[in-house]
């Protein structure tokens, strides 16, 4: 078994305001171009195939085309499952009769216990869920954490191992230790949603969905694919690409690159420099560029004397400020919801928080994050 | 050939705020049942399956699950075209699949060229369009209305008929001199919306969508179906239900009625008998009720005491005013845009418009409803 593991396309996403669907389309088609290549055997889209629950009409219909020439063209089989971006109902019209060549589109928890069979292995697809899916499902209302919920959701799978079998999990959450960037959505309940990567251990693979830096977890057998462009100022130096999974023998990972049709870059230089023909023909200047200039002084219309030569600009920073200090770029911290709470309640009643009255806050936490 | 003919199902429709979702699930779970009973070859269903462009997750749920059970369960052929309600594109994702197992949706004006042939008769699927397609397809600026477009996209159908085969066209638009109801999207200008009836003559039957009184048009070899529900007080005393259509000698027409689950209805009492259970035990309190008031007191609390007893009403009005006169029920006028705009350019210059000036208006208020 050798398959092309991705995830994260976020069709629809937008970029400081710059509609990005020609850039993914770019880069969706030089998935399918490493496909052919490489010669998988099928393609795994490990969630958040769209940005909104409800994407426009534009995204759509690139996700249907791409999955027209995928599946009923090309004929590579695709095992995709939905991530917290999606809406697992809208995603799912139709999906019945996918199934009749070889594209799996998961989106029910309850249906992730029933592996699909192909070749020597077996493929677990695991659709994001809060925990209130895995608790109304085994009937358990202890299960209150995604660990918690993972921790059940496996042993079951177990029981469908079939030992003379490889067996691959798609799935979409946040692995304990993984780093994140700054374009994934900004939520964390003190590690509530967390799930160690021990726990992932029965399988021969995880292809996982969520993260959108490929190297944001280093587990022998589980790797995020991460977002197939960048999606942030903060993901400048990622590499983005897919996994080239191979089973044969044993596990063998190999990471393919993708050429951004714009990639994110940054440019230090005057206002003068700018505009001079023999600074800027030497840079791509149709690229995503978050620029620092050099200058002090005001300059009147300068946004729109720069969009005539640069398209894409993210975003325009002075290094030097009228006081001589260096403007430093702020940085976008993780918030921990429980912790803003905590300090908000020490400040308030200038007590603390007693074992009763954190384990309501973190409960409390748990169902806005499922609610939302 | 036999097959059943139904259309304007606007799945997620409200009425007076009601959710209609139950009452349609059940309306469209007894055409399935009459489907079974009067054995047809196919189903057909004349565009508008949803309400909105953009339907809610539980009408994307129901209209899912409707074809699974019959496409995929019950094995029935599926002939559905989109509507003017319906988003094309976010309908037709997913339609390459469905056609493997004879569910054909079609909601590109191109494709309605290529008949779908099936057994002995050949389908022509022409979803709901604007002038502007057919101007565009056929390279032609002269094509302003719908009859024009229809003039030139019947001639085109004409060439693909096979005159060994019988020819069935299913579409959705205004059959010119059909009566209208008032659940029906308002807008009209001068006619121009309007087809011929006789330019349906080549058509051995025209399974029509848009009006919802099925008694809309009576030409011999074309009906509207008319929506399975009441979605108005207008469509009171309309039945609903769907045609029964059978090209095997002739035509034969039958129509088949659907009892509502919840019917509309109207009433005249006093508050002193709607609250009496020997008046309110002998009708149907879970209908729709459109209550007329004999009283002419102030009664406090009135909805509120009214509601427990009857859930669904959609009205109230004082039959005896305090002037004695008896309240008129507002009438829904069908108001002619562009006799509104030649009235207010008429009030605000004091002159005519001219043949140019109407010839401009015209034009703009088809623009208008092409980019709605």
């Amino acid at each position: 078994m050798r398959f092309l593991h991705t995830a994260d396309w976020h069709i629809g996403k937008k970029l400081q305001g710059y509609d990005l669907l020609k850039e993914q389309q770019y880069a969706l088609a030089e998935i399918l171009t490493i496909a052919k290549k490489e010669n998988v055997d099928a393609i795994v889209i490990a969630g958040d195939l769209y940005d909104r629950s409800v994407p426009a009409v534009e995204a759509i219909k690139l996700y249907n085309d791409l999955m027209i020439e995928w599946n009923l063209k090309e004929k590579f089989p695709i095992f995709a499952i939905s991530g917290n971006h999606d809406s697992s109902i809208r995603l799912s019209a139709g999906s019945d009769w996918f199934s009749h060549t070889n594209y799996f589109l998961q989106t029910r928890f309850e249906d992730a216990f029933e592996p699909i069979e192909f070749k020597e292995t077996q493929f677990f697809l695991l659709p994001y869920f809060e925990p209130i899916s895995a608790r109304l499902y085994f009937e358990d209302d202890g299960i209150r954490t995604v660990q918690q919920a993972m921790e059940r959701v496996i042993s079951k799978m177990q029981e469908a191992f079939d030992p003379e079998k490889k067996q691959v999990l798609i799935s979409h959450f946040f692995v304990a230790g993984s780093t994140k960037s700054d374009s994934e959505t900004k939520i964390e309940v003190g590690g509530l949603d967390a799930v160690p990567g021990e726990l992932l251990a029965p399988f021969d693979y995880v292809a996982l969905g969520h993260l959108h830096h490929q190297g944001a977890l280093r587990q022998e057998n589980a790797r995020y694919s991460g977002s197939p462009i960048k999606f942030s100022l903060s993901e400048i130096n990622q590499k983005k690409g897919v996994w080239i999974v191979d089973l044969a023998e044993g596990l063998s990972l190999d990471f393919q690159e993708i050429t951004p049709l714009y990639d994110i870059e940054e440019v230090t230089a005057s206002f003068k420099e700018l505009l001079d023909p023999e600074f800027y023909q030497a840079i791509h200047t149709e690229n995503y560029l978050q620029i620092y200039l050099k200058d002090r002084a005001i300059i009147p219309n300068m946004m729109n004397q720069l969009r005539k030569i640069y398209p894409r600009i993210l975003g325009i920073e002075r290094v030097n400020g009228r006081n001589e200090t260096k403007i430093k770029r702020k940085k976008i911290e993780m918030k921990d919801p429980k912790k803003l709470a905590e300090n908000f309640f020490t400040e308030m009643v200038e007590e603390q928080l007693t074992d009763r009255q954190e384990q309501w806050l973190e409960e409390t936490l748990q169902e806005l994050i499922e609610t939302e």
